[in-house]
């Protein structure tokens, strides 16, 4: 759910005005969307997607749940295989959510491929593309957010304020509406994925979160639908950042343990990629994402790294 | 969900730790809570309250809910009879929800009668109580708020800042825990009804919200757990709330249409009563709770006023 820059235009698809439809057409929308299983089902409004949930929540079915802003990638359809086979059905959602992108962040140019997306999709087993428009979302005079305090002050946090807010609003919008059994969110928005889980545990969401690892090039580089608006150069650069995340892990398995001495080797590392420019290095604990000074137990060693012009993260887990 | 004042003691209720017992047995807690149905029964753990919804909605009941913080009076007990004629089930909650209350207003003090409460609930054919603890509520490094914008800068969410973001925490997560199909709420708290709708709405949450009228006494005060602390005197300055309502209506009846012609009529009424020392006068739309400055439509007249040192509240909607 994080921000990139593409200059794609939105792709046109008929939306249906379904608040006009009456419910018993809703429902005739909904039979026939649950029905026919051996083809995936693009459900763009609220009133449809809430219509078709309700009838397989009597009918028992387990919902597994992908929100997306799409561009879809490797990391996300290994969400969706997993979530295949975890759950009776797969829902996910397609959304760039304008309320988490900051003023300076041009949500017009985040990449869209509809059309692409829906196919690799199908191929990974999806059941329901849940595709709702802007105005569905967040209608006129739209006033209610959901906030995860103390986690999001850190990290992309800082470089991005607002930003979580955003996240866990649409989620919980996202949530009621799909009304998983499960969600699957990727470890490389490992922030994400704590306030998350976070939201959940504090609203008493029943929805088990599952957060899986980073799905990476040959190369190491984090799978990111950003990659794509890297030039030649500044895509054999990019490996960079996996490569002083894992010499970091180095270090830290030959013992050592100061958080300063591994963060400057990982700048010393980065600065020399001519292209590269440091947003944050950052060790923390993988709980309360608060900076560690000596590492021990679980840590979470997260960056980002501006490639030419393309914002970049990464991380990994450390156990000592 | 408004703060109160009274020297009782918390009741002490022996608490499940619920946490620690087997899934099995709380299935085996959940069957009995729900098969005897001509008891009602007091739920006081999260993990069991979950259970429990968890077969109901198998078995396909629906559920109506009214979130309270005890000490119920009669206005309460109309909204369970409600409850009851819409629904198959109807779950009371009774929680102090501390995060309401201002760093000023001493919760310790809030009036608590647990026994009197279940009495009151079982004659008004409740069926579940739901009593969790503050501990099982609000862990230790609880973090996540939902917050309303807008609609609580204004009335009581200037003299009590914070408070509509407790109220819309707590009731956001009751609702995830209980997942009602219909939730009661009172036209007394006239803001706190606006603003849960909102979230309701814009939460995309599923659930029918319904706020039933003002119960009154005989002289038209509005019932409220505080009316109790009211000396005798007292008690008889307070019908002036209502008095002053009735006769703003009587002045828009009769054609007035400036709101501040109204208001200073009120005021002038209500500073006649020694014991009585105005929070706010108020006159706004029903929807957006903006200040309205010539009556058309539907508006709220709203008033905060303290009667020595309790503060009541009260309204009337009046459409030309």
């Amino acid at each position: 759910m994080r921000g990139r820059k593409a200059p794609e235009a939105i792709p046109k698809v008929a939306r249906n005005a379904a608040t006009k439809q009456s419910k018993k057409r809703l429902l005739r929308f909904a039979r026939n969307d649950a029905l026919e299983n051996d083809n995936m089902k693009i459900i763009d409004t609220i009133p449809r997607m809430s219509t078709l949930v309700k009838m397989l929540k009597k009918e028992g079915k387990s919902i597994g749940f992908v929100p997306t802003m799409g561009y879809l990638h490797e990391g996300h359809l290994s969400l969706f295989k997993t979530a295949k086979k975890h759950t009776d059905l797969v829902v996910v959602s397609i959304f760039v959510n304008p309320i988490q992108f900051g003023p300076k962040e041009d949500i017009d140019k985040y990449p869209r491929d509809f059309k692409r997306d829906e196919e690799l999709s199908r191929s990974a087993g999806v059941d329901v593309i849940f595709y709702p428009s802007e105005k569905d979302m967040y209608p006129e005079n739209y006033k209610t957010f959901v906030f995860v305090e103390g986690l999001t002050e850190t990290l992309c946090g800082i470089s991005r304020p607002g930003h979580f807010k955003g996240v866990t609003t649409v989620v919980a919008k996202l949530f009621n509406i799909v009304r998983p059994d499960m969600a699957y969110f990727g470890q490389k928005d490992a922030q994400q994925a704590v306030i998350i889980k976070k939201m959940v545990k504090d609203l008493n969401m029943d929805i088990d979160v599952k957060v899986l690892g980073i799905v990476r090039e040959k190369d190491g580089l984090a799978m990111s639908s950003r990659n794509v608006y890297l030039s030649p150069d500044e895509r054999k650069d990019a490996a960079i950042l996996y490569k002083s995340l894992t010499k970091a892990e180095s270090l830290i398995k030959a013992g050592e343990r100061e958080t300063k001495k591994i963060t400057k080797m990982m700048e010393e590392t980065i600065q020399k990629t001519p292209t590269a420019k440091i947003d944050y290095i950052s060790i923390v604990d993988t709980g309360n994402l608060k900076d560690v000074n000596v590492i021990s137990g679980e840590i979470l060693i997260a960056l980002a790294v501006f490639i030419g012009k393309t914002r970049l993260i990464d991380n990994i887990i450390v156990k000592v």
